[in-house]
């Protein structure tokens, strides 16, 4: 076997999802990378792997680095700020300034910067971003995420309607600007930054500005992505907006921004109706879920639940900032508390999320948006994180493997990553 | 004016509750401590406190230490484990069996160990505490928080029915055993422990003994906390085992452990009805409103803004272990997502609880359980935090005290605590 750089074992108490109710765990196991590839998890390491180089984690948690479906990088500065409004008055008074602001190459660099090395730090392996308007502070944010090594989807936001004259584009400036980014993305040859079509939401974007976007998605074969039926209000504007479509998914399904072979996600879905779920699971559109965003603006919660029982695909998002926190560890612990109020205050005929539930949509559920990531299994792409959960204190002894996840998942943060991996590439 | 240790003066951005809806904030402002109470804030140092030791936190976030109101030393241990069950199942599965186990001194030592000290370097600078119903492990845990300089009731666990053979008392055992346990703690001569009288439930509590623990409660002079109205099954099963009371918390007035000249802590009041929250009211006791612990379990969301609109005493609170965290700053961020989905999901009447208010109950609110506490108004208790918020990146400027004391609660960790005082003394 030919040895690489991103070819290794590493061993450790290893824990990953092996169905959507489902926790694999292993308390002391090999997970073979090759190539940037998952061999699969081994009790025993199999003769074939025993010249690759060994990282022996002493003990500690290895489990698959994490898929943030859905954030917003220029609001990571407003992050923890004016959490008392709701969506459409938090945006227009905090969002649409603070993103205005990115015209600013120079404040683009240092709030990138800071975003950039939280990321890298963090448990997020892959992430879709929504970036601002402007292509040149797009182009920066991607430079780099590039950098940071991470596998990223990066948009340019695109909108031309109901947003203050101050960071509005007209239909065709938004098209032309669109074009001229891919172009300009295409010239920098990235190898882990990818672009994707971000029409911001359907209250920003006109029915031409949406059809240009399909025509684009069409011509460069691109994935979408955006939000849907995430607040009561933002629904009724829309159907106030697009009085013809049969649910708000429809108009981005009707200009090509959805489809069976567009490759799409959509942030939120916390109020979808069963048309609208029917249409989302025939064309294997993304689910974002944003539990703490979708708390901290009063939304409401999705029933991700009966969406997974659906066989809809559901992935994890922090949608930073109405999310404070980019932790993906927190979106897990959001994720089950979310569930669980919903289900004892609104509908008891939906079960909460259970530990092994949310640590899939964490993983596995999120990560087939790039593939396939976020598990050991055979032929996923290689992330992972070695986690220091000794370092948080008990005095219990003897926990499962599947007791220390569950534990670190609520105690543990960031800091007590000691190593991250994607595509088999140490971060750190 | 005679220079103490415990005299003299904090130097920074300074913000406290002036009331339950509003923040006070002052950009550069002196608080002044005398003799380990509070003289006020000063935007310039008055003459008369010119010659006391002046600490400059040189711009750093300087608020009032917060008072937990409700959490199980015993259960730190199980912080993060098993938290897809509800209330009673759980309590017998995990609970009994883990309190069980600090009738060894050995392991509650190590155990009580690592909860005090995360105690002492956490945000609380005042406690409500149950340990178990051992009382030399009690006497062992006061010990402890003697020295982590928090001010703390401690209550030994009464409970005589439906309690696992394993860990039940007889009526005889417990009243005699807590009356021992009274009289060992008059002998320590302890300054900041004080003993708080804890019927665990009423479930698990005969009418006997909460007759006989109302008895000592007056021939001792004594507080009282327990848990009230916290789930739905929980209610039902008070009503099974004492048909002959108004409401459950009559349960407790009617053996002399509520009432006008009993100071109580009641822990939850999830699903206290009216007559229970005049009855609550009527008799002066405080709630310790758990969000996280209630989240968990499933048990729902108490309607804090609704007490605080009547006027009714409320303290925030861990919970520990049915909340995961002992942290204050996660609790404030817990009570608010709680209330914002109780008024998405449940009921638009009860408004959500804005940052200031979550807040006053961290502070403030539950403070006022032992004197004048959780404030900088002249008076109060001197219990302060200095907090490096300027350590969590951001690329904006020029925030205002509010906004950067909202911003370190979503934001900040016990990590980022650069100085903790308790009634004017340094804990660290």
């Amino acid at each position: 076997m030919k040895k690489e750089d991103n070819s290794f074992v590493l061993r450790g108490a290893v824990v990953y999802s092996g169905s959507e109710t489902e926790l694999m765990a292993y308390e002391d196991a090999f997970v073979v990378c090759v190539n940037g590839v998952s061999e699969g998890v081994f009790t025993e390491l199999p003769e074939v792997y025993k010249a690759l180089p060994l990282t022996d984690a002493g003990g500690m948690l290895i489990m698959p680095g994490m898929t943030d479906l859905h954030i917003h990088a220029p609001q990571y500065a407003l992050r923890g700020s004016y959490m008392d409004l709701e969506l459409l008055p938090w945006l227009n008074s905090y969002v649409f300034p603070e993103e205005a602001s990115y015209a600013d190459l120079g404040y683009a660099k240092k709030a990138y910067e800071i975003f950039a090395t939280e990321m890298r730090s963090g448990a997020t392996a892959r992430a879709c971003v929504f970036a601002t308007a402007h292509q040149e502070a797009t182009l920066l944010l991607m430079e780099m995420l590039e950098e940071s090594g991470l596998m990223t989807f990066v948009g340019k936001v695109n909108m031309d309607r109901n947003v203050p004259d101050y960071y509005a584009e007209s239909t065709e400036q938004s098209l032309l600007a669109t074009r001229e980014w891919l172009e300009a993305v295409q010239n920098k040859g990235f190898k882990k930054t990818r672009p994707i079509l971000t029409p911001r939401f359907t209250p920003s974007c006109s029915r031409e500005l949406m059809q240009g976007l399909g025509k684009l998605a069409a011509e460069y074969d691109l994935p979408v992505q955006s939000h849907l039926s995430e607040n009561l209000s933002e629904i009724d504007f829309v159907k106030e907006l697009e009085p013809d479509v049969s649910c708000y998914a429809d108009s981005y399904l009707r200009a090509g921004l959805m489809g069976k072979d567009r490759p799409c996600v959509m942030a939120h879905c916390v109020w979808s109706d069963e048309t609208e779920a029917e249409m989302l699971k025939d064309n294997g559109a993304f689910i974002a879920h944003s539990p703490e965003s979708n708390i901290n603006l009063c939304s409401g919660v999705a029933p991700v639940k009966r969406y997974l029982a659906e066989g809809m695909h559901v992935g994890l998002a922090t949608d930073v900032s109405a999310g404070t926190s980019a932790s993906m560890f927190a979106a897990i612990r959001n994720a089950i508390y979310a569930s669980k109020l919903r289900f004892r205050l609104y509908d008891e005929n939906t079960a909460p999320l259970s530990f092994p539930e949310a640590f899939y949509i964490a993983t596995k559920g999120g990560g087939a948006f790039f593939g396939k990531a976020g598990s050991f299994e055979k032929g996923y792409l290689f992330d992972a994180l070695i986690l220091d959960d000794a370092s948080i204190p008990t005095a219990r002894t003897g926990l499962s493997v599947s007791e220390r996840a569950e534990r670190f998942i609520y105690l543990g943060s960031e800091q007590l990553i000691r190593a991250k991996y994607v595509s088999g590439e140490r971060v750190f």
